[in-house]
This record gives structure tokens, C-alpha cells and sequence, in this order.
């Protein structure tokens, strides 16, 4: 299919890359991923990969991270059933192999200043941790949450115990998100 | 200096390694490390090196997380401070360059069943967690921490904020250490 300059792209094409990025990546690992294979699983060509993630860790970080996958997390009015919905999302996102294949590839981006953060979509979880700075706002109106909550650090403590747990410790228990919010909010 | 087959090797050379290792991961990090580089920097030929770490991540494993770092944490009998003193030897663990150059290369393997988890000097923390255990059977007996803590998952919890807010966050606040202290312990 030829393609006009600044004829915008078809959205299934953005997905179908998506898609055999992940599968790759749960395949053959960050390293071994390259334009070349993922333009043809997803049956297009590699400057069509390209024009739209001129970096592989951009194209990488958008397939493991999907915009679609950020469960929205609002304050329901229920600190603790907002903090459960932030973990178990986690859990989810971190539980997938495409996910932890992507790690090792992204870590030395996510240091200050470097380009993901500068041009990712959403630059690692801003969306994320601005909602939950809301829900911790509201808990902390409510009487649920002490004033002195830091909600950046109460976010890294959350998520930070789900990835040591799943990717560095190689743990897989069932009631991984219920466990870490009793233990850090203390049980009810 | 010849060396015949089975005379012990001198420490000082295996620190030399160890040392050169740790210089390399920080200036050109995990990938392009390779075993003819580091031989160069330690002053030893390559078969010196790679008799005793038959595997690059066995290598850098142990040059990042050395066997003389682990400050011994054992039951105080004050709870709060031994856990302090946990999550200040992690942040200074994570702090430094050459861990976090080696992290991408190691990542892969802290999946159960890996080779580094088999091989390795101290699999992946087992050794802290034991004393970490200990610390908190001691806490439990004294009325400092509930009976149902879960040892493990308290590791985790700690030391999986200290990796998160350095490493994914890219963070550098100050009083790391005992905010997340008095984040998951409750303030005094």
C-alpha cells in the first residue's frame, strides 16, 4: 500500500507493530528484537516501524506500557480499594513476559535526562502517579491517610514492592497485591 | 607469573578483577563489558578471568554486589533501627553506578531456575534474608512487630522502594532511607 507524505497513519498499523512487539519481546528478549523482525510479523515495512519509533527503546517502552492499559485510578472515596486498584494493576503489568523482557532494554532510560523520558508518551507513569496523588489527596481530606502521606514515595514503596518481588525475586504468589497493601497500610 | 594447575589463586587477583569490573561497568556499562576488556584493566590475561567466572553475569554479579558489602543486620533488639540499617546498606548498593550498569545484564536472571540464581555466591540476597528473618522473629517476640509479618515480603517491600525510586524513578532525595522507613513502619 503506497503512502503519501503526511497522509496519517492507519491506526491498525500503530497496533498490529504494537502487537508483534510484544510477542517478540516475550519470544526473543529486548537485545534480540530488531526493526527487521517486528516490521515483518506485523507485515508492514521497517521505515513504516521507524517513522513512528525512531528509537527501539521508544517502540519497546510503548508496546510494554500500552496507553490503554493505565486502569484508571480515582478517588472512589476508598483509600485502601484505590490503593488495592493501583497494585493489582501493577501486578498485572509486570506480570506479563513482554514486560519483563522489556525491562533490561528500558532501566539505563529511566535515568534523569535521558530521551524516554523526554519523549515517551506517557514518561514512565506521570498520568498514573498524577491520579494517584488525587486519590491521596482525597484520603488524606477523609481522615483515611495521614497529612504527612507522601504520595510520589507511597507510590514508589506500592509498585517498587510488586517489581522487586515479581522480576528480582522471581516470586509468583497469588495474593501478591492484597499482601503488599495490608503490609503497607497495615491490615483492617 | 606462571601458575601451574591447581595452585590457589592469589586474592589480590581476583580483586584486581573484581575491582576492574566494577570500573568498566560504570564507564561503558553491562552490554559492552566484555572479558578481553576487563583482562586489560586487571592486568591478567583472559583465561585468568574466565576460569573463575565461566559466565559474564556471574562476574558482574559479584563485582556488584560484593561479598564484603553485606552489612551484617542482626536483631538489635531495636526493630525500627535494624530496619533502617537494611534499607541504608540498599540505598547505598543501588547508589552506585556500577549496580545500576549492572542490573539491565542481570535482570534476565533473577528468573527462578536461572543459572545465576544457582551459581551465585549469595543467590540473590539469601544471605541478608536469612539475618532479616531473624530481625524480625526477634521484633515479633518483643511486641514490635505483629506476628503475622511476613518476613519476605517486608524485604521486598523495602528494598523494592529503594530499587524503584533510584533506579526506575531515577530519585536522589537525600533522606531516602528513612522515609521509607517511616512510610512502611509508621512514623515513631
Amino acid at each position: 500500500m503506497s503512502r503519501e507524505r503526511g497522509r496519517p497513519r492507519v491506526a491498525t498499523t500503530d497496533a498490529a507493530v504494537l502487537a508483534a512487539t510484544r510477542e517478540l519481546l516475550a519470544e526473543v528478549g529486548y537485545e534480540r528484537l530488531s526493526y527487521e523482525l517486528v516490521a515483518q510479523r506485523a507485515g508492514v515495512t521497517r521505515p513504516t516501524v521507524y517513522r513512528r519509533w525512531p528509537s527501539k527503546a521508544l517502540l519497546v517502552y510503548d508496546a510494554a506500557f500500552p496507553a490503554d492499559d493505565i486502569a484508571p485510578i480515582g478517588d472512589s472515596g476508598d483509600f485502601r480499594r484505590d490503593v488495592l486498584r493501583l497494585v493489582e494493576a501493577a501486578v498485572r503489568s509486570y506480570s506479563r513476559p513482554e514486560t519483563r523482557a522489556a525491562l533490561p532494554g528500558l532501566l539505563p532510560l529511566f535515568e534523569r535526562g535521558s530521551e524516554l523520558r523526554e519523549h515517551a508518551r506517557d514518561p514512565l507513569e506521570a498520568a498514573a502517579r498524577g491520579q494517584f496523588r488525587a486519590v491521596v489527596e482525597g484520603a488524606v481530606t477523609r481522615g483515611e491517610a495521614p497529612a504527612s502521606t507522601d504520595p510520589d514515595l507511597l507510590f514508589d514503596v506500592l509498585v517498587g514492592a510488586v517489581v522487586f518481588h515479581l522480576v528480582f525475586r522471581g516470586g509468583d504468589r497469588p495474593d501478591l497485591a492484597t499482601a503488599i497493601v495490608e503490609l503497607v497500610l497495615g491490615a483492617r
